[in-house]
């Protein structure tokens, strides 16, 4: 951490793995585009839980969710059945009403996707709200 | 009706149509055998909005949802992307308290795939109720 | 066609249905959002089948594929069960090694989810092609 | 092993963990049940590659592949999102041509689903073979 009292400038990142299925894959011989972003799912779900100590399912018991408003991916190489892939997530800079991830896909070091979705924080009734003081201290704290 | 008064002799079914697409299908170029169970869905389905008028929505609403408790499918030959499948589902007997469907999944007339799923009747607690009289009546009314 | 002879100003486009079903759907009681992803491929192999006369599947025969490179989705409402779906997808502007889609996806006129995606021109090992003149023009006699 | 030189008493079995995720679930809060297919594909991959040292896509290039014949799930109680669920496969007996896996699928020690799968020895033509004999002995030596 700088001198001057500034962090942020580490962001926040959690690496997972993931084996690929028969059910992940197309004719293609590859994982099918859209099956990417349950990896991202996966991504993101274990950062909250893992890094934050704020696990989904927790966020939905206090009342906030997080539906996806926006979602990107850009395929540079393929994922093959049975690769071991690594999910790097990234938290993304925080508004007061969304926050966003980054991802980037790996197979032994090698980009093969990268990604990144927009969530916004609403309530159990679909109506955007404040994230919560507790998350955003848990953000903050990284 | 034949004249001794028997009837149920038909069992009542319905087909529909379905377009393989590259998300059905993993590297071995077929649709991917968990997937049938996806189609299998939309023919119970279509079954009970278009020979019951019975859609499945409705159905939740007067209080009574239908959750599967056994699923069974034996695959005879492939379906591959881009073939225009036809579901046949047939109601199956039912009990007071679970209904039966039986599906034959063809590709120009050659079968493909045979499947069933028995569903039990519960209420939205998740408690088993006995299929409500409206219901009754459309499947006796066939 | 105006009297200058321009054409193009109309983008080609399509619209199917779309039946939700459990199978797409998630716990929020809305489609699941990497699901859409398989509505856009459906939007755009019929499209490529509808308005163009070129099934996917012998765009294969014909030797060239088109994996997607990129995906984009913007969810500006959610779709539920049993909802019916319109699938719009219009062509983009192609480059010689690269073609694009843009999708809407509406329930009773109203727009869902919006979403793009860009497909490179490949042979079958994964070499970039020009796209076949074949296709070309059938672009172009839109 | 026992002093008698029985063995085969005890049922080649291994268990593996699963996170259930959102892209798993459906609108009733639960796991899709035709997603538990994905998990039995899981369970039998890995007891392969753990047990037997004989990670499918060997045997994919030793020539053999193994498609799903016959596959049946019993649904006791539901999988929730989040839940982390065990997944346990057993080798049930073969025969020369086939190959057969049960499973049970726990949380927390409680059983929510049980299945089947069996699976014909085929050549990458489709055409029936006898298992080769590396995976016989594999199978054997357990």
């Amino acid at each position: 951490m700088p001198e001057d009292g500034r962090n942020g400038s580490q962001p926040l990142s959690h690496t997972v793995q993931y084996r690929v299925i028969y059910g992940d894959t197309d004719k293609a011989g590859v994982v099918y585009y859209g099956n990417y972003f349950r990896l991202f799912e996966i991504g993101r779900t274990e950062l909250l839980r893992c890094r934050l100590d704020l696990p989904y399912s927790r966020l939905e018991e206090m009342g906030v969710i997080f539906p996806v408003v926006e979602a990107y991916a850009r395929y540079k190489a393929s994922a093959h059945y049975d690769d071991l892939l690594e999910i790097e997530t990234c938290l993304e800079n925080n508004t007061k009403v969304s926050i966003s991830f980054s991802y980037e896909i790996r197979r032994g070091g090698k980009l093969l996707v990268s990604g990144l979705t927009k969530h916004a924080s609403v309530d159990p009734t679909g109506r955007l709200i404040r994230i919560p003081q507790a998350i955003l201290e848990g953000l903050a704290a990284r």
